[in-house]
């Protein structure tokens, strides 16, 4: 665990950048953060680290650490760092091994707010993500979903958003299972609006996390960059609903793009929030899935259910042959052998045999020389 | 064409066997219809084909090929054999390649009612089948499908039940379209009941079709085994709604069995009756299809239409750096490029080209110094 100089440097390393950075990343394992942080504010990098000082021009100057740590421990909140015993290492691996060109790479520290703990959280996490304008269809799968995988032990991993991501996080919680909000914008600022007493309650039991610094204001960047995350401390993400144009494309591209598996849930081909989940099944993209034994089957392979098969049928274990003679037998009222041979077009031998042998399994009963279904 | 003695031959052939009947197809390739005919009723065939005889013991003696002949007259309707012109020989042909051990093979002849001609409908069907018991959503689809079939020169093949099968039929017959009705029973038995009406209209201008002489009853058997003409005769079937157990899987089977490409429609997860689809999607054995240009491009994949990329918009030809400047000025109102650098957290430099860019290609505009959205 960094001590509080350790953790200051971090704070300020936190809000230096657009995260994710990849060469301020690398600075910090070259120098750790005390250093690092000391050599961006000397705009003095080593050779090699030019980058870095080109990315933190705009902010090089803002002196925030103290005052960021001391908001989040009034919230209730904490700075997780690569230092943490509760960073999940191994989740966010994916990020440094992805593209990251654009908005990829691993981020340099997490803001934490509740009691959950983080790693436990992205290791058990399964992400349900959809349209912010989710259909009542749509709000009422995510619920169903939700509260199946939440009975199953796994973190609803959602984005807090209006729509899929709060029908998920508030079905988990009603069902008192874990869930994670990875937002877009700083910890405190409860965006959206409306969404301020749902982040208390997921804050209360499970997690609220965020990358950027205390006072962030979402941005669509922030948006895709967020997605990311909820992609990497994902098992699976599953689509619940997604117009022709959705930001759950996006994360559901970041899945793709980490390995993690995808699913996607089918609705009517009438409605507009479902165009997208249907594209990316017929595209072969996403896995269809229709509940939470089909979501668990994605994200744990080896263990979980499948949508299974069928009832059987009393027939089911007749021959092809055998059903034709029972198919000639009508639901009420008995028949001859004969009647039985001319209207199945077998001979009476065939029809004899198989009668025999459904009188033995129970298919058919044998009254005064007639027959009829059992 | 086939003379009347033959035509009479091809009658009582095609009554003297449970359809379909490998070893009679192959009698009468042998020896001709005439031959063949005179050869069961004598039980006297060529060494080889014993078979036959036995598949021919309870009916070898019905003699109602004249009967059925001038009752198939009275009602419009024709057998249709394997030495007419409109025998869809192409289509049917996959039929005697497939696994003939239980309900495969070609049939022999084809009793068909309307004024259609066979192999033309054979060679642009496309099949839209599903469950009896459709819910209104299901049929609605279905009706959207058939009419954007219909209007692009498809004939809708169904099998005349109630639910979808209906629904089907209805829709093309409602655009002017071309329809076939594959039946279960003889072509004169209207079976359901209730589709009487709808089968004359069928046959106004369209074909109902079996492979069983007047007067059969239909019988479950006779449903599965008319299934795998539906299938022969379609470049694609699509499932629209099928319950976890439905007659719409052993056509679908058809269709993989004899390499038709299969779609299915999927629908809410909560509807009993779209679980059949899903269950195929999700098993990878049929494709997702929304709409009939999906259909279609499923029946003709050279030449069909796809989902199709979603709409466009004005920042989508931006660079990911030039979307964050974008981001970064807000809806209404100008700002400096200082306050977007710091948003944006990039250096000013960056900013300034990418508001040059912008500005060029008319995203942006500049007045008085500072940037506003065009």
């Amino acid at each position: 665990m960094p001590d509080d100089t350790e953790l200051q440097a971090w704070a300020y390393l936190a809000r230096v950048v657009e995260p994710p950075n990849a060469p301020l990343l690398s600075l910090c394992d070259h120098l750790g953060p005390v250093e690092a942080a000391a050599a961006i504010r000397a705009r003095s990098v080593p050779r090699g680290y030019d980058d870095v000082l080109t990315a933190t021009t705009a902010r090089a100057d803002t002196e925030m650490a103290e005052q960021d740590l001391e908001l989040a421990a009034r919230i209730g909140a904490r700075l997780v760092t690569r230092d943490d015993a509760e960073w999940p290492a191994w989740p966010l691996l994916a990020l440094g091994q992805a593209d990251t060109a654009s908005r990829g790479g691993e981020p340099l520290a997490l803001w934490v707010r509740g009691s959950g703990r983080l790693d436990e959280a992205a290791s058990t996490g399964i992400a349900l993500i959809g349209s912010r304008a989710a259909s009542r269809y749509g709000e009422q799968v995510t619920s169903t979903l939700a509260g199946g995988l939440a009975a199953d032990n796994w973190t609803v991993t959602s984005g807090g958003a209006f729509g899929v991501d709060g029908a998920a996080h508030r079905a988990a919680l009603a069902c008192g299972g874990q869930t994670m909000a990875v937002m877009a914008c700083g910890i405190d600022r409860d965006y959206p609006a409306g969404h301020a007493r749902l982040f208390d309650q997921i804050a209360d039991t499970g997690l609220v996390v965020s990358e950027y610094p205390p006072g962030t204001t979402a941005a669509k960047h922030r948006f895709l960059t967020r997605n990311r995350l909820v992609a990497a401390m994902s098992n699976a993400v599953v689509v619940v609903e997604a117009g022709r144009r959705s930001g759950a494309a996006n994360t559901a591209a970041w899945a793709r793009k980490l390995g993690r598996p995808l699913g996607a849930v089918p609705g009517p081909v009438t409605s507009a929030t479902s165009i997208g989940c249907h594209r990316m099944i017929a595209d072969g993209l996403a896995t269809l899935v229709i509940d939470a034994a089909s979501v668990i089957a994605l994200a744990a392979p080896d263990g979980g259910g499948d949508i299974g098969p069928g009832p059987t049928r009393p027939t089911d274990a007749l021959s092809p042959e055998a059903k034709r003679v029972h198919d000639a037998i009508p639901a009420r009222g008995s028949v001859t052998i004969e009647e039985i041979a001319f209207s199945a077009a077998l001979d009476i031998a065939a029809v004899r045999s198989a009668l025999a042998r459904m009188d033995v399994s129970g298919h058919v009963v044998n009254i005064d020389g007639a027959w009829r279904l059992a």
